[in-house]
């Protein structure tokens, strides 16, 4: 019995708002049950010097928490003065995933940057992030196309992140956060609609996992996806 | 005729949400017109340094805006690494005012911070966020009092802020960012709601003001501040 | 009675040095009684990246107090590894003051950064900084027209500034360290010589002020600011 | 075929060196080819601050390059102000990754720092860092018993970590450079000497890879981890 | 013939002025011709974590320029975010200099900082710093004696700094700002005022020097040094 | 009688191992006893800013120890975000040594970069550092040579680098930690093959030395870079 309720695949009700704020090329408000992050996603003209003269566009990701989206305040990164390698990581892992998703080449000398921010945090805000920013990819790649920008969709599919992890010895899907911290494994899945794998983080919090285990997280991590995917469709129709 | 169709005194509609997300003491959220602010506030145990062992208590507060919380995408100060001039004065001023509200010396050896994240920018971020700061506020008091941390209500008054200036020769009220923008002067009133003073800040942006301005300002704030007491009342109640 | 002995509106003697340094186009030691400002205004080719291909010039400022300025040692900012809110805080309001005495339009794509350094401090360090600053930047312009640089002079009309506060119930002018301290408020005025206002800052440090109280402030504030244009006139005459 | 001439499992030669600087408990050189890290631990009494009072140890790493350990120099990290994204991931994954060979608790409150330094690198350099700093670690481990400061050996297992990937369509093991900039994906496998996983994570930096693929890799990572924990033996016999 | 008129062994004329700023302990502002530096010492009770518990004092110095203290105008270290090599190493050599002018067992587990403050340059600001700072450094020495604060006085003998060079050839004395930009070797030599040596630090900014330029040096360093004795004496009478 | 055995002028086994790594164009691992530093070389085509168009190059250095060359673990620089005083000051040295002996016009628009990487530390590491840079450095200009960047050798010299010091009141050479740390006065000497001067860097760690006592350590260091100017010879042979 899992201490959210749900059955050992059962993924949290997710709703995904677009146009959450006004300004964005693309804004998506996600949530996974608690877990609320706003997905911004910046259309800018140029690319980063190491991109410069290849005709191909960029994506880059940046993630960050409000300090009071958790338990107990954490402090501000802005006023530490930098970015904490937790934060680091994320925000690498979302833009990895987000240009799989995408044929650079097409994009022109363009850059996207999607901002995740989360306001309230309950387990998978890095899952919940990359499944909402890519919905939020794909408004500021229609933003572009109605601006003549660019002139084919450069998306390739989309993707979407599920964690999944062993708790009491059992593979659950999209871990809350009580369920997290008491969990032997976490692992983070980001695939594309039609199945292929973008990235697989497994980390043994706990007691090692076995190879056995590995597949069944990944089972269960790929019925979970299959209903995200559900939930970009519908919101984008 | 102000470029947002309002007259010269009337501000915007006011929304107030409270308990906007759900870890925080008190929770905000503040919209004047499009300018949306998250106002969390956390409530913790003892005191900065300088003001160990005095047996009273600590306001502070912090500022930020999302990076696509404006119609140009600003860089994030995380990444930057550092917490720009703007910010710094603007979180000051917040916890200032706070501070100018409460009686510290009932607080006992506790802080509460209020952190200030605009989502959404059209003009007045800094006064939203006195506004819906000081009901945020009000929520961690009532949370502390519940809980027996402090035994009296600290609250000596409700504050409220409101950005009036001077537009094509004539003060008006709330100014958004296209008036902001085009404004001779542009000021920021923060007062009780018995009608007295805490903070006025006055800039000429483009010309400068006479005393006899700063005065129209002053009644025009004064009006528009006790609407936005009303406002706090109605959420609270 | 002021702890000063001096009457309400009385304020400290004020020296104007200029010619202070050897190597700046204009540099100024003023003194509001102990408290003694260095104001180095440096004219250098070009501006800011923002500011390019307008054909316009820009005016800024650098505030800093020698770590033993005070009555205690302060870290020094550049050890600590950056500029505190304070800091930032004072030298925008400089900054800001000394663009609006001057038309940026006549002053060409060139930059003049005045450099304000207290030596030593006794309360008013921003206001006899921006009032020096204003004579440090006459003197640059003036070099800048010798020089051929600029054809007119871009001087709209001289700036002083001037704190006022509530002091035990009254107005007071040009507080010192002791008074500032035990004010209830304190508030800065920067105006021209005309008589127009660019930057009002009134902050309650204890009791809320009245709209009384604040006009009582700008009145002796004018009074003294106009003695404040008589002592820079000597001084570049 | 391989660029490297090598059989799709076959690994490169492993070389461990023991005692390779004089003032570290620990002290290993590692090559995997021409990828060689000194792997120094440290042992410190106490622990960080988190950890206080809970009668357990602590593990932690830090990871650099030296600035010309690649082809091209890179800028070095202490002048440029700070670590980057991909040092943090790393030197957190290798502190996860020792921390999952240890019982904290038969530690006792010190801590143990590994530094882990690329003097060369082609390929493989995290994977090297773990499997040579669990080697350093055991020799701390001992020191530590041999000084009495702990009393029994907390090792609960070896651990060593291996890179593999997907090249050309197939699974290959211990990739150098040339065939890491070329891979469809890139995965590192940490294991225990029984078999069991500490971290997976795999990553598509070109195609998305399939789960039939996913399973070659963590076939091939496991014959090659059990080759590195031979070695191990063998430098520690 | 020096470009400054002067003979090859002439310093230039020696300015000392004490209590020149009200707040700290020791206040010198010394002048060496055109360069001034303000050095002030400021007495703090206790020492740095590495000297607790030792019963000793401790010395330490901070040196800054002001912006456009030079010809043209340097980057605020304070605006940059943090202190230059030159900074650090001057520091470090004012420091290290004063300690040795002091028995640190008599001080107490008390703290003298001096700052070096640099209002105008013209060649030889650290020897000017160290030069006025042993003088500041005596006045706070006889401000703890009158304090209670120490029972004995601390000061070894009194230490002073000055610059040699080679000029075309030939060894001068005191370079200023035209001299050392045009000297092959520039060398700074710390004294006791009983002739021994704290300091030498000789470099060769264009064509190496001899061993017997060296000796030359020194000679004429010596006899300058003894007119910065007298100098200080006299500030000290 | 020396702690460390040898007699007053003796210096420690000098070993020089040329491309000791595989990437730099010049890599060079030097031993004095148990003080090891690796210096590689780098060759970047253009100079820094201030250099540019000139058509002249630059030689740059970078110096670093790794946390545990030492007896205790040093806090990395790169995690504290900042490199000391102390390694700005090596490096500086270093870089300054290195660029007297080379003709700067002769190497184009070129930048070498060496960087002094310490694995570990017995005293002497800077004099190690430059001792060993200049057999990097020659082999970087070889390799320039070979590839047809520069038409003729641009080294005038080659270059050494001793520390000498006064222990128990005699001149020794090459001091080891455990002198150094015992040692009255601490100079570092860098000289060029010709016996002409680079640098002197003396300092009384404890006691003044005299004039004498400069020109004992001069001799004696003189004798000792004959010595090291051998190895390196032996080293290029």
């Amino acid at each position: 019995m899992r201490p959210s309720g749900r059955t050992a695949s059962q993924i949290r009700p997710v709703t995904i708002t677009r146009q959450f704020t006004c300004h964005a090329e693309g804004s998506v408000l996600i949530e996974f049950g608690n877990t609320k992050v706003i997905c911004n996603a910046t259309v800018e003209e140029g690319v980063p010097r190491f991109m410069k003269g290849q005709g191909k566009g960029w994506i880059t990701a940046e993630y960050s928490m409000l300090p009071r989206a958790t338990h107990t305040r954490s402090a501000r990164e802005a006023a530490r003065g930098k970015q904490g390698g937790r934060t680091l990581e994320i925000q690498r892992l979302i833009a990895r995933s987000l240009r799989a998703a995408v044929d650079l080449s097409i994009l022109g000398e363009n850059t996207i940057t999607v901002d995740c921010d989360v306001i309230q945090a309950d387990g998978g805000t890095r899952t919940a992030s990359i499944t909402g920013a890519c919905v939020a990819l794909v408004d500021a790649l229609t933003h572009m196309r109605s601006k003549g920008i660019i002139k084919a969709n450069p998306l390739k599919h989309m993707i979407a992140a599920l964690s999944v992890g062993i708790y009491e010895g059992s593979a659950i899907a999209d871990l809350e956060y009580v369920e997290d911290s008491a969990a032997e494994t976490d692992m983070n899945v980001v695939m594309t609609e039609t199945g292929q794998l973008i990235e697989v983080q497994g980390t043994a919090e706990g007691e090692p996992f076995s190879f056995d285990e590995l597949n069944e997280m990944m089972t269960i991590a790929k019925a979970g996806l299959m209903e995200l995917f559900e939930a970009q469709k519908l919101a984008l129709s």
